[in-house]
Formats: structure tokens, sequence, C-alpha cells
């Protein structure tokens, strides 16, 4: 029996890398999508969401029938579990990308507003968060998962400075403010990928070493 | 050992349950504290979310140690699974309660914004669909927890005409761009408790019936 448990738990673990890849791709596309002010590739990201939604019930399915049929114990359960989890993460990042792409549509129907020339770099370190979230998990590695959890300050900072220019540029233009708001949240989405991130990356701690950290002080 | 899993499933039922009464008293003291511009009282709601937090790793403890003893199948399984996502929703939902606190110091410091009349209508819809969905759990109820996938649209429709006003507020007096786009984060949070409680009350129907109902075509 065991031999079937670890197949069937490699077969999970290819199938939330893969919803990993297609979320990572996800977010991706929308932020080029808005650097290029590509209408129709910001709709293709938010029609994609469907299939990120549909592989998360799959995956959820998967762990549920894994639980019930071998009854797995220690590093299996911690693993099935850490799944289900970041499971639930990846759809959230999933529907975080398709609103990236909402708001995009709507900031590139008001051609006035600018793009920070900081975007593309909070968005590239957004995007590294979660591609190295996912590394961690494959290679359950917890180092590279620590050094996740301690880019999130930076980000954090990223989204306070942008906030701050945001509402002088509201002040200035209050008649773009409704664009203006879409890129406030653009940059909220992009903090909260990296939560999410930090949150996989936790998992992976929990996984590798068996403890929660999460809320721990620093 | 079946007496001492069920033994163990009721204690995990109550502590979630309590965990779920501290989200609800959390998030209907941020918004008393918001309308009575108190902030004593807003700023002991921040300060409780860390409760939540240490309560919420506890939960989480507690249905790994269910999982790792007692192996369970079926419904037993199931309820586990659900309450260790239910865990993930109610602690999210008490960062949300700790957030509306938050802007809520903000907004009070500004006595020029005022607060839409609609807005203790709003948060009661929202605090009504958290109580129904926590209900629905203890009552392992799938009509009620329905009924509380039905008022998420309602609640959806409240965000989007007050995010108008406050626009509109916006362009006239940019000034207070700042304390209003944290209104606007509050009716945002609004929302959201109602889509966590919507989470919940699908975890109860797959509970009762066993169906992954999310992401389902109305």
């Amino acid at each position: 029996m065991s031999v079937h448990l670890h197949r069937d738990i490699e077969r999970l673990k290819k199938k939330v890398l893969s919803l990993g890849a297609m979320v990572e791709e996800a977010i991706s596309a929308a932020i080029a999508a808005l650097l290029s002010r590509d209408e129709k590739a910001a709709k293709r990201v938010i029609a994609s969401d469907r299939e990120i939604d549909q592989m998360e019930v799959e995956v959820e399915e998967d762990c549920l029938k894994i639980l019930a049929l071998y009854q797995p114990v220690a590093s299996d359960l911690r693993f099935v579990i850490a799944v289900l989890k970041m499971n639930n993460d990846l759809e959230r990042m999933g529907d975080l990308a398709a609103n990236i792409a909402k708001r995009a549509v709507e900031i590139m129907r008001q051609p006035g507003v600018e793009l920070p020339a900081e975007l593309p770099t909070m968005a590239r370190n957004a995007q590294a968060m979660v591609k190295s979230s996912l590394d961690a998990l494959v290679n359950m590695d917890a180092t590279l998962a620590r050094q996740v959890c301690a880019g999130d300050d930076e980000l954090d900072g990223f989204r306070k400075r942008m906030q701050r220019r945001v509402l002088d540029e509201i002040r200035a233009h209050p008649d773009d403010a409704e664009a203006l708001m879409g890129l406030s949240n653009i940059f909220r989405h992009l903090e909260r990928l990296g939560d999410m991130a930090t949150n996989i990356a936790e998992d992976v701690i929990y996984l590798v070493e068996g403890e929660i950290t999460r809320h721990r002080e620093n």
C-alpha cells in the first residue's frame, strides 16, 4: 500500500506544482498586459481564472482521496495537509491575478494615468516570492522558504511608498480618482501576493521542520 | 477508540465555535468603534487579533493531532478537514476586523469625513452572514448555509454603491482622499467578510452533502 501512497503523493505534488505554474503565469501576464496596455491580453488572464479554480477543486479532491484511502501518518500526513492549505492560497493568488487584470482594463481606458516607474520592479519582486515559495516546496528547502518570508517586508515598504504617491496624484488630479484607486488596488494585490507566498513558505517550513512558524514574533 | 475520537471532535467543534465568537465580537467592536469614533475601542480590537491568531494555531494543532492519532474516515475525516479550512478563514476574518479598526482610527482623526448612513446596515449584513455561517456549522444546516451564499450578492451590490459614493466624495474633496480611501477599504473589508462567510457556508454544505460547491455556475 505504501508504494501506492507514494505514487499518489508524487502525482499530487506534480499537480500542485502545475497549479502553481498556472498562477505564476497569470500574475506575469496580468502585469505585462497592464504595462503594455493590452486589453485583450488582460481579458485572457481574467478568463483563465476558471481553469485555476477547476484545478484547485481537483487538487482538494485528490488530497481527500489520499487521506481517506491510505490514512497517512507522520510526514506524509503533514505533506497532504500542507498541500490542502497551499492549494487554497494558490487559488486566492489566481483571484488576485484576475483582479490585477480587471483593474488594468479600467486603467488602460483612462490614458491620462501614468504608471509609476517602480511598478515593474515591485511586480517582479512579488512574482519572485511566489516562484521561490513553490521552489522551496519542490526541494523541501526551509532556507529558501525563510528567504521568502524575509522578502515580505521589502514588498510592504514598496507598497507604502506607492500608496503615498497615488494619494498625491489623486489630490492633484481628482478626476482620475477612479483609475488611480484601481492602481492603488494593484499595489495592494501585489502586496497580498507576497503575503500568500509567505503563507506557502511557512507551510514549507512546517513541512520540513514540523512546527507552526506563523504569528511568531520576529 | 471511537469514543475518544468523538470526544476530541466535540472539543474541536467547541473550540472552533469559540474562535468564531471571538471573530464575530471583533467585527462588531470594530464597526462600533468607527461609528462612535472611539479610538481606544478601535485599538483594543487591533490588539485582540493576537488572541485570534493564537487560537487559530491551537485549532490547527488539534486537527493534526486528531488526524494523526485516530486516522478518521468518512464524515469524521470530512469534518476535520472542513474545520482546518474554516479555521484559516476565521483567522483571515480576524485580520479584516483588525484592518477595519486600523482604518477607523485614521478616519476618526479626520473629522471632516462623514460616514454614509448605510454603513451600519451593510456592517450588520456582513456580521449576520458570519453568524449564520457559524450557526450552519453547529447545526449542520445546509439550508441555512445556502442562504448565506445567497446573501453575498446583496453585500457586493452594497459595496459597489458605496464605492461610487466615495469616488464622488474624493472628486469633491480631494484633500480628504486618504480618509476616504480608508473608508473605501472598510467597505471592501465588509465585502470580503461576506466572501469568507460564504466560504465557510460552502464548507458546511460540503460537510453535510459531501460535495464541493464552490466555483459552481449559478
